[in-house]
């Protein structure tokens, strides 16, 4: 799934060696973050975990992020963020070619991709686990991770209604569901094998229906 | 979902009282595993732990079932089952009255009521969480807990295919992720609420297609 820019935490108005050493302290809690919760599983990893495998102090994290939530799920963002600049220019925007089909097609296949991106796949994994169980991180990881990109697919949703596309009394919220819930349940409980081909069919059966017209 | 009649366990061809003890037994293990994997998680949950719970030898546990995972999914198979059958009767049948909309609607609401159970909930997101990180357990959950309700869908909607109401190009097996996947990640992921109304509606726009007709 396309997930947005995140918000840098910002250390002040440091100077620019500072900053150099801020920018290095960061990645090293972001790395150490995640290798944390994919070898021990969220809930033993610790701020302190963190900050010993990292080489900062305590403090330094705590500065910054006010829980391990928060640590991860930047963590996660940023590791996205990296995936998707590698990816190629403007990976945030959900595209509008006018073919409603196609566009989502590209946003499904490039989630597909993300998903079987190994980097992505243990960390992944972990916080979505915890999610399952936990349900104030379940709603955070949401609120922050999945939300931006729900709510691109409900911008492309409402455009295409717009355009005459799709029905007017169609719920985008609802209806986005039927592209990003079929691949999630594949991915989350490997109920079966996610590939181009089968997102391509999702996007054909979800916008035609299943009925004879 | 709706869930198909497990086997039991078959202890051999004992006299009935050992039939009785041994009921008496594989309750209390069915208990004391369910118990476990919510208090202390999946990977925390043993089999000498469950023995001790429920009050029995291990070699009783090992004489029935071969894996803690073994011994979990027949307990979470037979929560299933007393639900279904306070349910009321027939419970395994996927209706099939002509009329697909009302019968996956049926099915649909009494999935969401059972998600709703609290008995349900702890032990099987406990188990899904598991499934989320651990392929092989995912991969038997999935087996043992879905398939069955899964195939009862492909059948209905063969059914439906030979009665003109769905599209004969449609893959079945796709075609009922439409129907329980945005509810299983609602679920699983709080994406979101479920209620009857909710998944009405899906099963609106999953035969109806969300492009205009």
């Amino acid at each position: 799934m396309a997930v947005q820019k995140s918000t840098q935490p910002a250390p002040g108005k440091p100077a620019p060696d500072s900053t150099r050493r801020s920018e290095k302290s960061r990645r090293a809690i972001y790395d150490a973050a995640l290798a944390l919760v994919v070898e021990a599983g969220y809930p033993k990893t610790t701020i302190e975990g963190i900050a010993a495998r990292a080489g900062v102090g305590k403090q330094t994290i705590y500065r910054w992020w006010s829980s391990k939530a928060d640590v991860l799920m930047e963590a996660f963002l940023d590791l996205a963020e990296q995936s998707m600049e590698e990816a190629g220019p403007a990976p945030y925007a959900f595209p509008d070619t006018g073919d409603l089909a196609a566009d989502i097609k590209a946003v499904l296949r490039a989630t597909v991709d993300e998903l079987r991106d190994p980097r992505f796949e243990a960390p992944s994994r972990a916080l979505a686990a915890e999610g399952v169980v936990n349900e104030e991180l379940g709603r955070e990881l949401v609120a922050k991770l999945m939300q931006p990109s729900l709510d691109l697919y409900i911008t492309r949703l409402r455009a295409a209604q717009e355009a005459g596309q799709v029905r007017p009394e169609i719920d985008p919220r609802i209806a986005l569901e039927f592209f990003i819930s079929p691949l999630a349940q594949r991915w989350l409980q490997h109920t079966g094998p996610i590939s181009h081909e089968y997102t391509d069919t999702l996007v054909d059966y979800a916008l035609h229906g299943l009925a004879p017209r």
